[in-house]
This record gives structure tokens, sequence and C-alpha cells, in this order.
């Protein structure tokens, strides 16, 4: 069965609140920039690529309510959370169009349109390297609840299983908030692809047992040099990856690959709350007066990724620099 | 305020049963071997050299009962988990005294006054490393809570911590079962160790940006080359710490070294239910029908280890098979 993170619905932006899956399918319907903004923050949307989506709807709806301005709407949108360069992304298209007189809520239709389409491109470049690499296992969720259709990580792996590959695919969970065993698992059991989730600390066991042919992931933003930013434990799972040999491949749309950023030291790192750490699901597990540090990303060197999966194929990093300066750029 | 795992209580075995901590601080007394296994399979008490102490106790439990066998309960015991070598040597050892005629709640007595004095002396033995490499990451519980009294990796920052070093602990939180934000938090902060916990995702990148200075865990089982088993996770610490150059150092007494296994291929590594990854403490997060691996246990290869921190001493791994042929055998 399909999935899709969000899409406009009469005037009005519609998103399924994944903070509540896999327990409830509620769909909240936004109606300002405002309610965009808090649903970004409070990652009743999440994911670079749905973030940047939201974040353009969210202009299109400021720009419809006759109170607002561009560069207030673009402040507040972009004042969510850092590290998505997707968000930054989706924020200028459609303030771009604003500013320019166009139509605010057609360009944010259209960057939604372009990132899906992407995401399928992403879908069918993937696809072979999952021919022959079976087992795969993949940190957070990087599939069409991330990026609005598709997936990012997870686009190969339809495109594959509809091409006939056996795939079973280990889902880390990805504490603290659990993408990988609340969204990751919820998509790939209603698409009947096959997997296991696995507590974050048990991926480099698989990898060193030779039970992984291959790891994919999302990212948040990717810096010039191919040093990229996702979800906290991504590092981890690369160094020990390469450690053992696993190819390592990271798929994103073009909205993700910052090109102004020379290297991952300039990505800037989220860090949320400590009770995220400290409660599990909302129930208390640390001692009462506990402390806890919460980076929500880390920045994997470029050395640790075998190629970035694009839209338009396959790019190691060391091509990465050369192949940005010649792509135009998304806004 | 000093913690203590378990203690023998006018012919009963008291235990704190750590499932409920640090919510509540139940005190089990188990008056018989049947529950002395129980408790150790549904890891009311874990950590290897507490689980050994305590299946020395239970077979000294079977003796008195004037019904049990020495091989039957030896077996029982045996039979709860498979990783952990303390667990055969507090049941050899107690097994001995029993076939032998001994005294065997002297001999359980003793090995449990052993492993005390041994833990100590690993504090000793291991207090100056953290004298300067006082940012310190530990993984899973290592603490008085798995080992009676002092610890194996938690023993040395001890008495650190009161030859006046400035420490601070990232702690693991350690999933599926959260060792490390329910137990280490809960005896740092009774210690007034500052610490914070961190989600396993994290640790990465702590290490990477410069903030860890040391890691220190313990061990289920040392195999004769200086692979070692630990809980799941402790690999790819192991890996990420020497890609970034921190040391990794696993304490651990004399009944965790298992000279019998040539190398960690031979250590039997248990897996538990899935209901543990797909519920965190209790409640369920994945979806329904979802699949999970659970192994308990990762085994890390010898050439991660800066050195074994023994109750005689530091020793680098190339040195631990040679130590072993000259150490008389626990038992």
């Amino acid at each position: 069965m399909r999935v899709r993170a969000l899409w406009w619905d009469d005037g009005r932006l519609a998103l399924l609140d994944q903070r509540l899956l896999p327990g409830r399918e509620v769909v909240r319907r936004l109606r300002s920039v405002g309610e965009v903004a808090k649903a970004i923050r409070t990652m009743q949307v999440r994911g670079a690529p749905a973030i940047g989506v939201a974040a353009a709807f969210g202009m299109a709806l400021a720009a419809a309510d006759g109170r607002s301005r561009p560069e207030t709407a673009a402040k507040q949108l972009r004042a969510t959370r850092p590290t998505a360069y997707d968000l930054f992304v989706g924020v200028e298209t459609v303030r771009a169009a604003w500013v320019g007189g166009d139509d605010t809520l057609g360009a944010a239709t259209a960057y939604k349109d372009r990132i899906v389409e992407e995401c399928r491109q992403i879908g069918l470049a993937g696809a072979d390297l999952f021919r022959t690499r079976t087992n795969v296992l993949t940190h957070c969720n990087a599939g069409a609840l991330a990026t609005v259709e598709w997936g990012t990580a997870l686009a190969p792996l339809r495109v594959a299983m509809e091409r006939g590959a056996k795939l079973f695919v280990y889902v880390d969970e990805t504490r603290p908030l659990l993408q990988g065993s609340r969204l990751t698992a919820w998509e790939l059991g209603r698409e009947r692809i096959p997997y296991a989730v696995i507590a974050d600390n048990a991926a480099g066991h698989f990898l060193q047992s030779g039970n992984v042919d291959a790891v994919i992931v999302g990212a948040d933003r990717i810096a010039r040099n191919g040093d990229f930013a996702n979800k906290i434990g991504t590092y981890e799972k690369a160094v020990v990856a390469k450690e053992n040999g696993v190819p390592f491949y990271v798929a994103a749309p073009w909205s993700t690959f910052d090109g102004s950023k020379v290297s991952g030291r300039a990505i800037p790192v989220e860090e949320r709350s400590a009770d995220e750490v400290l409660e599990v699901a909302g129930h208390r597990t640390a001692p009462a007066r506990a402390n806890a540090r919460n980076p929500a990303f880390d920045v994997t060197p470029a050395r640790f990724v075998t190629a970035f999966v694009t839209p338009d194929g396959l790019i190691p990093p060391g091509k990465l620099a050369a192949r940005l300066s010649r792509t135009r750029r998304p806004e």
C-alpha cells in the first residue's frame, strides 16, 4: 500500500502525524505558516526532503494569508531545525516566487513534484545495487514518510523488490525517537518487504558476521566534499561498514546537497531535549535527576561513502565537487 | 552511597531486582536453586561476575535442600545464560566443594569475597588511567550491580574520583534493556560522579568530536587470544574508538577469562526475545506484526583492545595467552 507523508488538501497542508505512528494514523490539516513551523519543530513531519516540501507549502500558506511578509515567514520556517538543507531550499524556492510576484502555491506544488520525481529517479538509479546485495542495513527512516513518496534510501529497495530481488532489511530502531522501529518497519510492512528491527547496538554484530551486503541511508545535508550529516548513529554504522568491507550508500535528492559548505565541519548539528533520551516513548526510564546529551545528527566523513545515489545516478564522493559545480542549483 | 547487588541473608540469597531499577528498589530473597536460576534467566541479577556469584549461592542452596544433586543443580544453573563465563566458574567452584564434601556455603561465600576483592584490585590497578583521561565513555553496566560491589569498568573510576580526578562519564543507554540509563546512571548518581546518558547512536559523535579520552567496559567472556564478548554494541564502540585513536580498556576479574577458548569465534552468543527490541520498558513501539533480531552480546576482536584491566594490573591483549598459562585457574 502506497505511503504519502503529506499532500495539499483544499487550501490546507495535510500530513500524517509521524509522532503517533505506527500506533495511530492521524492526519493533521495545517492552515498557517505558524502551524507548519510547529509541525516541523515538533517532528510531526520529519526527514529532510519532506521538511523541505512542508516548508514550501508553509511559505505558500503565508503568501495567501494577506498578513505575512516573505522575509518574516522564511525566517520563521528556517528557525525550526538547523541541519536539514532541504528546509532552506524549500523555503527559498517559494520565497523567490513570492517576491517575484509568481504563484506561490504553484511554486510549492512544483517543488513537491520535483522532489517526488527525484526520489523516483533515485529508486531507478540505485535498484541494481540490490540485485545481488540482498541483505541490507538501513538507519532511521529514509522512506516515503521522509520524502513525500518513494523515499531516498528505501526507493531503490522498492524498485529492486518490484524487479524481483529477494531482499531482507535490517532496520536500526534509531533511538532516541525510534524512526526505524516505528516508521521504517511500518513502511516495509505495508510493502511486504521482509525485515527485522534491531537495536542500534546490534548493527555492528550483523555487519561483522557477514549478514549485511550493503548499507543505505538518507542524508540531512551533504557538503561539497562529500561529508554528510544524517541521523545520529549514521557515523558509527559507516565506520563499522568500512571496517568490514561492506559498501555504504547515501541516497538523496539534489535539495540535500549544500554546495556552499566546503566540508562537514561547517554543517550545524541540532541538539534536542535531554528528555528524548531520558524517556522512551514518553515513559521515564532514567533516574529522576539524570543528565543527558542529545545530538540529533552526526557528520560522516566522505571517505566512508562508497557512492551517493542521486536522481542522476551513482556519484562517488571524489567526483561530487565537480558535479555540484556543473549542476544548476535547485533554487 | 555504597551499592551492593546481592548478599547472603539468613539462609537466603538476597538481591536487588535490577529489572525494576531505578524506579523501585525491591529486594528479592531467594530460597532455592530454581529461584536463583529464574532470577539469572530473567535478569533480576545480571552482569557476568554477579551472575557467577548468584550461581555459586544457588549451588549452596541446592546442597542445603536435601533433595538436589550436584550435577542436576549445576546443569540447571548453566542452562540459564550461555555467554557469561563467570556463571560456569561460580557453579564449578561450589560443585567441586559439594562433591568433595566441603562446606558449600563457605565455598560460595569465599567465591563472592574473592570476586569483590578482585574488583577492588581492578579499581586500584586502573585508577591511574583516568588521572588525565577524564572524559570517559562506558557501555552497559559494569558497576557494583554487575559484580556485587565496586564494579569492573566502574571500579577504576570510583578510585580515580576518590583520588581527586575530575571525571565526566558518557553513559551509553544500552538498548534494548537500558542497563546504562537505568543502572549505570543510578550508580553514578549515588556516588556523585558527573555523567550524561547518551543514545547508543551518539557514542560515535562524541568519540569523533574529541569529547572522549578513553572507553572502558566490562566483559562477559574473554578468550585466550584477547577477543571478548560483552553487551551488544561494544564492538561498534571499540571500532569507532580505534578509528579515532581513543584507548579502549576492558576490565574483568579472572573468572571472566576463559582460557579454553582459543578465540572469540568459539564464544556462544545468546539471542534473546524479539519483544525486548519491539517494546521499550514494556511499551510496544513497533508495528503489531513487526519482526526483530536480538543478539544480547557481540564479540570484539582483540586488536581493538588497548589493555585488559585485571586484578593483577594492565595486560595488553598480546600478552594475555602467556599470562593465562601461568595463572592458576580460578576453579
